[in-house]
């Protein structure tokens, strides 16, 4: 039986079930270039309305993970990889990733850049002056068999089917589905060569998922595809109706990030309750890892990942000509702060990007004084912003002090709002 | 506020109601290129889905038949046209379009050629030897003065935005969407000039339409879309389990109208039937119309076009080497003869294409010696066959001595099965 696209699109238009053959002629054909994209567009809109049954979504997955490169760390054993599906002040890679590494875990990382009102791993990377974010696979692998972590912008051809549905999506109204949102970061992180993958889905305000019902969907979707593909998968949905931090802006987040892992006495307890609880699902993903957190010997190992990458944490250093602090009006608590409209306020400095390609300035951003939920008193300070002219300084600081909230009651949502585990847990 | 289509799809997808406005700068920015086929797949596909209401089908058939040159016969008063859904023998535009003449209507018709099982009136004129139905639209409309009526084949630019659309929805499972099949041909028809429309909606295994319920919302969508237009549309549902007249084949389908309108003992009654209820239809719509039908000035008005448009009858005349007769085995009735298998076996004669542009044969065909229904003899010829060539010949007996059913009970579904006026009727 020969396949056609279109017997395809009519089958999933009217509810049918595809065979993992068809939605592998589609994928093919699609990267290939014999499907034309006006074929999958419609596709993508039947599936939009009727789904995809967990088979479906794994078949998926696996044709889109196939349809490039597909990294294997053999050689490292059981590796593991982490992912988040964007939020504001998100520093936890940076402060996970070397937790996990102190536990014995192998993490060889592929991470992207920001873009619009979030923020992007190798971005904040970058702001660490020297540090190189273009490894090859192999001293990516040379590097995490020594000291269990990597971190790295994506060179490889990997999954190139999802840049093209993404960006088919991204102009046809098909982004919000969920087995296609699924299928699009299961298959990155399968092509990257991951065994054991973390997902921090994000929930709220500044968070793609906007409502929780929706974000269990997806990270129970993405922990079944799971164990239908061999990949062990735990989704801990955590909040982002407020910045995860008290940073956001690159340089800011990379001196968070070292504020956690050295249990300094200014750093955002938000973050490092989230922090820990993703370690600590990451390492319980790998039977043969210690089952502790050890901060100074994770402090090591990601001191270690900076230098092997060509790095000078002691460069590390926020020079932002121009900044202002706001201050609390009455006493009270920290006790909202919008985290999309924080994302945009800080990405409005010059901390992100509008479009793909824009250039980025890591020394501009906002730090909070306290975290969400901390009492303030009256003409205490709760922020500060660092910017690069008047400017940007005077808009941000007359948004900032429309967004910061404080009241009677403090900010109360937890950080970490429900941990998925997939298999036999 | 300006448009975007991205906003267009999405709103549609969510199940919005767009309006006139979007729905036109989605079809002017199709049919200029500016938006492209990808974006409109998927919005089509949310459309199967959600559906359009009254107002966006209305706006959609009017956005689509300004797209190109809209013909305007105001000069010739209120002008009448009809469309068939198609089907296996339907031959009532030669007649119907006569007896409305001959009642002292005006119909400019563009008609099409035939498409797999189903045929075209142009094809069918053009098997009257020097019948030309390539007229300018100032000697179409000059015709139509003088004697009533013109059909011709579409040579103007009408409704590129139907052509586009059309061609995009053949391929991406977005044919079978009722708002879009009923724009689809009412923009043409209004495009075509016409005030009043008489729609033949056929129903049945031979007919785009399988079952009566989706034919009824089909023909009541194209109903109330007139009352919103300002156009006087009634629309007629009629039977295609079973081909509407004995005849099927280019010449042999006009032998058969001049038949009906001379009256001819051996006419098919059902073609006649039916051709007298669209023709009733038409007149009425008209209310300066004489309420009667006239055979024999009918046939004169038909005599007159083929005449004015080049052909001469006395030509006519099938011309086939080959033939060969199926008889009755038995006692009964003309119970049974499925319209898509008995299309496709004259198109495979060569009456018909498999693909546009294919060349046909006007002398081949199939011509039975009942109506459905009637009663039939042992022995009795049932059908004899026209071909070009011994093979095409063995192969269409053997296959209709599958399809042509003599049983103990006759055919019985009605050839009309419902009329639905609208307005105030």
């Amino acid at each position: 039986m020969s396949l056609n696209v279109y017997d395809i699109i009519v089958k999933k238009r009217d509810g049918g079930v595809l065979s993992a053959d068809e939605i592998v002629f589609l994928i093919d054909g699609y990267v290939s270039g014999r499907i034309p994209d006006y074929q999958v567009a419609a596709f993508l809109m039947a599936v939009y309305f009727q789904g995809l049954n967990s088979e479906e979504t794994a078949d998926l997955t696996m044709a889109m993970a196939r349809s490039g490169k597909v990294l294997d760390f053999n050689d490292l054993g059981f590796v593991l990889d982490k992912h988040s599906t964007g939020g504001v002040g998100d520093t936890t890679t940076l402060i996970v990733l070397p937790l996990v590494a102190a536990a014995g875990g192998r993490i060889a990382k592929m991470s992207g850049r920001g873009l619009g009102h979030t923020g992007g791993t190798i971005d904040k990377l970058e702001a660490i002056p020297g540090f190189s974010t273009s490894l090859s696979v192999e001293a990516m692998e040379a590097q995490v068999k020594e000291i269990g972590l990597a971190i790295v912008g994506q060179t490889e051809n990997l999954v190139p089917a999802d840049k093209l549905l993404y960006a088919l999506r991204d102009v046809t109204g098909t982004i919000e589905s969920i087995p296609l949102i699924a299928s699009s970061i299961m298959s990155k992180k399968i092509a990257g060569g991951a065994q054991g993958i973390v997902l921090d889905v994000k929930v709220g305000r500044g968070a793609f998922m906007k409502n929780i019902e929706e974000a269990r969907k997806l990270a129970e979707t993405m922990v079944a595809l799971g164990d239908l593909v061999g990949r062990k998968v735990t989704a801990v949905l955590s909040d982002m109706d407020v910045p995860l931090s008290k940073a956001q802006g690159n340089t800011l987040e990379v001196i968070e990030a070292v504020n956690v892992l050295t249990l300094a006495e200014t750093r955002s307890r938000r973050l490092q309750e989230l922090s820990e609880v993703l370690a600590a699902e990451m390492i319980r993903l790998d039977s043969s890892l210690q089952p502790s957190l050890d901060f100074s010997k994770a402090y090591e190992r990601f001191a270690s990942m900076v230098e092997r990458q060509g790095g000078d944490l002691a460069k590390l250093k926020l020079d932002a000509p121009f900044k202002k602090q706001v201050t609390a009006k009455a006493d009270g608590f920290f006790a909202d702060a919008d985290a999309l409209a924080v994302g945009q306020i800080v990405r409005d400095l010059g901390a992100g990007r509008k479009v793909k390609g824009d250039p980025i300035n890591p020394n501009v951003g906002v730090l909070f004084s306290k975290d969400l939920g901390e009492r303030v008193a009256k003409g205490e300070v709760l922020a500060t912003v660092y910017a690069q002219s008047q400017e940007d300084l005077d808009r941000a600081v007359a948004s900032l002090e429309e967004v910061l909230v404080v009241g009677p009651k403090p900010y109360d949502r937890p950080v970490v709002l429900d941990v998925i585990r997939g298999g036999d847990e």
